[in-house]
């Protein structure tokens, strides 16, 4: 065997996963990792990562690419300066949505995101659903069908009048993810709660930006957070609560977790790295840093930091949302801008790696192996790639950022390659980047350069996730209603 | 002075009061207790109490009596027999509802209930007002209006189609009282988990009482109650959890009175001395038992009890509810009736005070202390009635209940002065009763004989209740929105 | 009987007991209350209270006085001035100790107490034992018959080297006082830990006051106060943490009080009015705010106010520790006196009551029946002295304070009747003041002069006491061990 | 390189590792993994692993071999005994412990473990220091001594008159730790509690060893580890409390664990497989299923469950304690032993991990990964091992176990290979098993034959350990008075 011809050798690295550093040599054939070796000879192409973190390939499991359905608001990016983006930033497989709005197939929205996307792509790249309208023809066909196909996530929302569900479709969408094997990630916030301040607010002529993080009360979200965890429970089916970010909702995800109720969490760089100051700038500049939740205060940052590291959390996303400060996005109205007019959300895709690396990894928040399960192996796990993602490990995917710890960058919209046209995270400075990133052992980026091109990324169908871990039914999930219930999907008729 | 002329004397008595017992003499004038002393001549009415405990009369702050507007439910007590019946049991006050459905009008309300009650009550009374329909006009001018004359408290429902608000309405209601000094009753449930379950049992042929408990799952209640109490933390407006029964919900409200929160809560009999078991009988029969919430698990049932005695629950009510075991309440389809079509409720009214006594003070776990606190005086607290009755005390109303602590009673429907036809305690043996029954300096009841006539009780009118406990302003109600919100009501317009 | 001849009368009063104000006036006759009526006509010795409260003379449950074995540091009290002090301050009863030291015999202490006590007190008192050495002769026969002669609590000390008791002797105390129906009282700091962090501070010339609060760090208190709790659930025996100080010991405290267990709180002025920045005073002045355990940060200090006011803490005394700043007390050694050398504790007899009367009832924090509840009745429900005190009531021994609402005071140590020549409240300016006081019906104060002379006082002997709440059996708190223990005390001798 | 000589192939594997599994072949090279390849040419040595598991070796951190210094108690295994019977049961490394008595010299110590274990042990080995008598000396020059040499570990007693700390010296034995870098493990249970109830049970007749769990009351366990939970706070140095057996134990960990405390947990068979049912058997048979902490009842069976799932502990050991039925061990004083005479402690070695396979993969309560982190791979993170062990990477030392997971095992102690001549598991049916182990490449048990001979083991000396997870420093464990020690050695002088 061991004239087994090699594409690409990556040579003298220090290799790290989540569960192990070690030095060595990687051997990459067909797109595939085919050996780790104490020492390999250099194949055709052949890269020197001594002094450097070899990593595996981020996975950036929520963020949001091209927005087919027009809600009136215009994403800047597409799949192509959105892929390129998240390639300079260490990242090698994205999962945005497939949305439905209400009235939408689920399947044909499906067919219109790959027409989006195919042809773009320059790294590996899946769907979510987002699910606004289940029916009964989408509970008992359509979701089964997709969940088949390889979609075997849903996005739901508890809050925006346009998309939210009410808390017996949360149910139903819940009970069909649990029964089939999906993971269903949950938006959490009290639609109620956030309307009846905002209107008081406007009524009251407060209409600039910071009034987006008044209206967001933290109540709102750890309300809706505890209540989406009581139905994960009464179902004892898994749900992943989204971006969080306020000490309460971390609080009420970690109490549940506790107790054996299968919660997840994902926080995102916003809550890490911003706080509600940030968008209390003069005019509409704080609009740039408004995104829903919003970033919360110095508590409930240092909640979410320690959520990151003490496993409430499993996933570190960066929920990506390309809205321009002009009137496509965060400025409809132009100067006459409220709170409520704009454009929800920041973009994160390429910096979400490389500030986690700094702040978190090289200020000794976090190990570079917990760095490595939070931005990759365990979204991988969480979303049914593990089979191909997620790991530096033979027989995976060669989906790899070859990481230079010491490299000092200043960050300035200029420099990165989505559309968005701002960062809010403008004129820090952070050290560490990926500087070489390979997918499916092809090189994407190399030294800032762009190498790969568009199309070349591919679909990948994901398998049923298995939970990060497997727990035994905890005793207290049985209620008293399931053993009654013996075609659950009969309601869905 | 002393040469004051006494109506009536009770003497001899171990009087008690929430917070202290003493022996003693009473002498009533005008209705009015006025004057307590170590020993008085007997006044032409007199009362040896020698040996008996003479305590405040019973309020039972949470009673449905007729039910005016139809719903196609027949309530089966009107005003003459529900007071009757509280009177028997040891009760000298009651607040039922003035029940407001959707479209109607507050004040028309108000002014049908007193015409039902006035001349038929034979104790005294004052109404909640249910409110289903938050109007603009019913939040700007009824509300108030109605506070200012003496209605001091809504009731508000988080289930049932026909009742309940939205959490916007909530919101609404919850503001206008906190700002207008009223006390919000709500009765928290999730709707939708309920409907959801009830739905599946159904379609599976699950349609015996007992699954009225299977569909009111703990979680629905526990769920509505923590939601609430966010409501009540963001607006920092008291709120009283009415008829808790599962032991989250418990340790919800629990967890937030540390907090500081305003929340307050009763419990019912029938949390205390019924279980879900009572519900699984043969046939319908468990009909008889069905409320909502439901009587729960043994350990909900300690919890409620620990609740009573830790200072979790402020007040402990009947909620009683008079539907017959027939067409008219229980059985609306005869033995076609499914757990759905029931009317929801048990009664309460007349057993409500011996059965604590027996099986609470009698059998060790409170105080007759804590029974007279929790029977009477926190209910005057709480609900604006402290400065006519809920205690033994110089210039209050002359209400009290003399107990003969050692009678020994077997419960019987037939014994029992409502209209219902049934107790879900029947045959159960308890000691202690409440043998003279005074209001007003009236003696309504005396060794099982009625005294008081048809409209003897008068109408309380309620001030603004002053909260049990008196509680600094806690930090963290100061939810930031209120500091840029003027004119709250400003958004009722 | 209306004929009864008073000795006293106390007219036009607002009367406020624990649960319920009332208007009336109060007739006395050989010192007990005689009656409580809307009129009465005035006695030989009548005082007209319009326009002021009359409030149940104040209980001080926690008081050091004289100390009469020697431990070198010498109190500046004697049962004179302090007792005098306490009635210029509005209390009628106050509760010391008999301090045991190792070696003592309990009842000989007793004795030299009473010597000590009955010539000098111009109010009533009556004494808990300091248990430091429970040998089985105090475990078998002195506790017992002490406890049937009317000294039915204990106090002991989880720290100081002279009088703590290890974790067994606090075994055998809890289990005689569980046993024999005494309350103990625990000082719950973990001597070890602030004897190591106080070695290192001196080791490193850490020597001000002000490290007096380092080395008590509240990890020491909250620490042992869980582990007191878990005693009293050991045992299912009551137990009350004195002097809780920190918000991590209100936690533990609060959440014990939710399991069911029998733990009760106490809390003193210095937690309330003091922070650990007040010890922060150049040179040695800090120490006029030092002891055991110190005053803490802001966030201590609200969590004990929210325990005062949510149930948490059931008394609130002062703790009175009269040491002189200078040799003889604060200063042993002069100017080079340390931390550690410093007598511990802080004067509080006569302003106890004027301090949470101005800023917990005047600035809204509390309602003036919270204010009677902690500070006059639950101490007499607790300590066994409810059938003679803590409550304006017929039969009850005459203890009031009148109350001027509106008088200001501002604090200087020269108003104040103790000896210890300063107080930590120095020049603060407070509202209200108990300007009458009267003990059974003896006026003891009156506008600011002495009345009652040396020896006035009485020793009341108390009951048993009750604990505040009655409570059943917390299932969890029947430990395994205790159905195999027929004869708990065979292991005493 | 591709000519690289191999020693040892092992193919067709699916080997698994903490955070992903992958199917490949391994090679070895002087004992060290050279290669992962996805398929190798066979070397001399050539294992197919077709079907089966190939995990890490298992690391057992918590096992006690030979007891040189006498207790009176005889140890049934040597080195010898245990280590073979340890691979047997698919463990590759023992970290027993080098047990200091009270005036023992700790080098000495070392010094005699070392000569026993090393020409016995037939796998790799370190050591544990046992710590009962932190004297000056100790602290400051044997304890920084032995860490440098690779004695990174601690064991402390809170608990055994003859071992235990008293809380000062536990302060300095965590301080030296937290300073250099070692992790202490703590017994946890509270000497006192323990003594005060098994002296009332001995007095009362209760000699059966069932006593032993009634004496060793769950709130002894979960006070101590409340109180070493609070060391760690104070002094911000990681702890590991072992064998945690009792649900209020799991939860104050998991509650600390949740604020950012860093304290780790680990648990044994016996409290997953055993129950205090278990002990209450006829006659002393009984002895053989007591240790300490004694096994629960089945909710804190269930809440170790739960705590092994969900993070809460991160090493499963076995506390392996060889001591067998009859005079040498359990039963010291005949048919007239006590539970209080009888040696504590379980056999473990050999079934610890089958069991766990058996019962927790195969039966779907964790997953395989899980299974490796909690066998392997955190005990090599935590002890320091991670550069040699814990995981099948290229680099590291060649431990494998080859899991037959179909392979049905009856348990029964004559097929077991320590000497203790039984197990609690006696009769057991449980499915897969190890059959093939390697250590350094070395394979020591194949198909049920012993390969490797004595003195084969290694002693590995060990890193300071990192901790699992690399937490920044919670802000609350800025504790006040470390910023005012220096030189914090200074006391131990």
């Amino acid at each position: 065997m061991m004239n087994m011809e090699l594409d690409l050798t990556i040579r003298n690295a220090v290799i790290v996963n989540a569960a192990q550093t070690m030095r060595g040599d990687i051997g990459v054939r067909d797109g595939r990792i085919a050996v780790i070796a104490d020492s390999l000879a250099p194949a055709a192409q052949d890269i020197d990562a001594a002094g450097r973190y070899v990593l595996p390939g981020g996975i950036d499991s929520h963020c949001h690419v091209e927005q087919l359905s027009a809600s009136g608001l215009m994403t800047a990016d597409d799949f192509y300066s959105a892929t390129v983006s998240a390639a300079f930033g260490g990242t090698t497989t994205i999962i945005p949505f497939a949305a439905q709005h209400r009235g939408m197939s689920l399947p044909k929205v499906v067919e219109d995101y790959h027409a989006a996307a195919g042809p773009k792509a320059v790294i590996d790249y899946s769907f979510h659903l987002i699910v606004s309208d289940p029916t009964p023809q989408a509970l008992a066909t359509d979701l089964p069908d997709l969940i088949s196909k390889g979609y075997t996530s849903f996005k739901v929302y508890m809050t925006y009048d346009k998309l939210k569900l009410d808390d017996g479709q949360l149910l139903d969408v819940l009970e069909l993810a649990g029964r089939a094997g999906a993971l269903v990630m949950v938006h959490a916030e009290n639609n109620d709660v956030i309307k009846w301040i905002a209107q008081r607010l406007l009524a009251n002529g407060h209409t600039a930006p910071k009034f987006h993080a008044v209206a967001h009360d933290p109540l709102a979200e750890s309300e809706a957070t505890h209540r989406v965890i009581q139905f994960s429970r009464l179902l004892d089916t898994p749900v992943l609560v989204v971006h969080v970010s306020g000490i309460e909702a971390v609080r009420n995800i970690r109490a549940a977790q506790t107790l054996g109720v299968r919660v997840y969490g994902e926080t995102c760089p916003q809550y890490l790295f911003l706080t509600a100051k940030d968008i209390d700038r003069p005019g509409l500049d704080g609009a740039m840093f408004c995104c829903s939740p919003p970033p919360r205060d110095a508590a409930s940052q240092e909640a979410v930091w320690e959520g990151l590291t003490n496993g409430t959390f499993q996933v570190y996303s960066s929920d990506h949302a390309p809205y321009r400060f002009d009137e496509t996005g965060k400025l409809p109205k132009g100067d006459k801008t409220t709170f409520k007019d704009m454009a929800n959300g920041v973009p994160g895709l390429e910096l979400r790696l490389p500030l986690l690396f700094s702040e978190g990894v090289l200020k000794g928040r976090m190990s570079i192996k917990q760095f490595v399960a939070l931005t990759a192996t365990n979204h991988a796990q969480m979303y049914g790639l593990a089979h191909r993602k997620g790991s530096i490990a033979v027989g995976l995917d060669a989906d790899m950022a070859i990481w230079d710890a010491e490299k000092v960058t200043k960050i300035t919209a200029g420099n990165i390659h989505d559309n968005v046209g701002y960062t809010p995270y403008e004129g820090r400075e952070i050290t560490g980047w990926p500087v070489t990133v390979i997918n499916r052992g092809r090189v994407v980026v190399d030294d800032g350069k762009l190498i790969a091109g568009r199309g070349d990324g591919h679909f990948i169908a994901r398998k049923t996730p298995g939970p990060l871990r497997m727990e035994r039914k905890p005793a207290e999930s049985m209620r008293l209603f399931k053993s009654f219930i013996t075609s659950p999907e009969a309601s869905t008729k």
